[in-house]
C-alpha cells in the first residue's frame, strides 16, 4: 500500500515545507489519527504516518518509540473535551444535548479512531490504552451526566435518591451497545426515544 | 503452533476411536469453542481445530468449507438456550435470577467464544455472524426480559407503560459496557446492584 517511495516522492514534491517541533507533531499525531480511521489499529504502521505527514520515519521514531506510544498520544490530543454540562432547565433537555455531544465524540475521527483500539487491539495493549479510554471517555461522560442529574434533584425534577454510582453508565452502555449490536447511529430520534424511554421515567421524582 | 506432525502422532496414539457422523461432528464444534475460547478468532485454524478433536483436516473440510461456516455452527450448537423467564413472584427477584442466567451464558465456553468473534473478527466477517448474536442471544434475552415485565405488568409491580423496545437493551447494554470497559465480572452483589439502582426505579408504578 503504502512504500518508501511514495514517501521520498512525497517530500521530493516540496508538499511540505520545512516543519519542527509542534507544528510537525501536530502533523504526526494528525496523520495517526487519518490512519487509525482508514486501516485501523491493526493496519497503522509507522511508516504510513510518516508518508502522510509528510515526514520520514526517523522523525516519527525520535519521538514516539512504538505504536502503542504514538497512538496514545494521539488520542490523548484529538478527543474533543466534554467540559462543560448543559443548562437548559431541564432534565430531559439537558440529558438529549449531552447525548447529541456524546454522538459528535463517538462519531468524530478519534471516536472512530478509538473505538477501532477499542475493539481490534490484543488484549494486553487495551490494558495500556484503557487507562486513556477511562479518563478520556468514561470519566468525562459519567462526570457531565452527573452534574445534570444534581441540578436536577436542586431542581426537583429528579429524585433525590438518583445517586447509585451505576446511573451514570445506562448511557455510554446504550449507546455502545445498539452502536455496535444494532448498527444504530443514533439519530435525534433514537436519542429522544431513549430519553423519554429510560432516562426519564428512571430520574424522575414521585413528585412531579 | 499446531502442526501437521502433531496431528499425526495424536492419530498415531490411537487416543481417538473410530467415529463417525454426529459423534464426530460434536467432537469438532467442541474443539473449534475450545480454540475461539483460547486463541481467539483469529488464532483458530482448521488444522487446529481437527488436532483438537483428533481427526484430520479433510474430516473438518468436507463438512464446513470455511472458518466462518465452522465457528457459525459451533456457536448455534454451543449457546446455552434461554428459554423460560424465571417466575418468583416480584419483578426484583426474577430480574436477578435472569441476570445470573445471562451471567452463565457470558461466562459460558461458547459464551467467551462469542465475545472473541464480537470484538476479533472483521467487519466482513462480523456482519455475517450478526445475525447469529442476534438471533442466538439479543432476541433470546430481551424475549425473556419482556416476558418478566409484561408478568410485573399484569401483578401491578410494574408500570402499565412500560413497553417501550429500549427498556429491554438496558440489561444486556449494561451488561456488556461494563464487562468491557470496567472489567467487571458481575458478581452477584453488582447484578443486585444493577437491579436496585436502575431497573426497580425503571420499571417500578407510581402505586407500589
Amino acid at each position: 500500500m503504502v512504500t518508501s517511495r511514495s514517501a521520498a516522492t512525497a517530500r521530493s514534491q516540496g508538499a511540505s515545507p520545512r516543519r519542527r517541533g509542534p507544528v510537525l507533531e501536530r502533523a504526526i499525531l494528525e496523520a495517526a489519527l487519518d490512519q487509525l480511521s482508514t486501516v485501523g489499529w491493526n493496519g497503522l504502521t509507522m511508516e504510513g504516518v510518516a508518508v502522510g505527514a509528510q515526514t520520514g520515519k526517523a522523525a516519527v521514531y525520535r519521538r514516539w518509540p512504538s505504536k502503542e506510544d504514538l497512538v496514545a498520544d494521539a488520542l490523548q490530543v484529538g478527543l474533543p473535551t466534554l467540559d462543560e454540562a448543559p443548562d437548559h432547565g431541564s432534565v430531559r433537555e439537558d440529558l438529549y444535548q449531552l447525548c447529541r455531544r456524546i454522538r459528535a465524540a463517538m462519531y468524530s475521527k478519534p471516536g472512530f479512531a478509538l473505538r477501532s483500539v477499542i475493539h481490534e487491539c490484543d488484549s494486553e495493549t487495551a490494558e495500556r490504552l484503557h487507562g486513556l479510554i477511562v479518563t478520556g471517555v468514561i470519566e468525562p461522560s459519567a462526570r457531565l451526566l452527573r452534574e445534570v442529574v444534581r441540578r436536577g434533584i436542586r431542581r426537583g425534577d429528579v429524585r433525590a435518591d438518583a445517586t447509585g454510582e451505576l446511573l451514570f453508565d445506562v448511557i455510554p452502555a446504550m449507546m455502545m451497545y445498539r452502536s455496535k449490536m444494532c448498527a444504530s447511529e443514533w439519530t435525534d430520534a433514537e436519542i429522544a426515544a431513549m430519553i423519554d424511554q429510560i432516562m426519564v421515567p428512571l430520574l424522575r421524582s414521585p413528585s412531579s
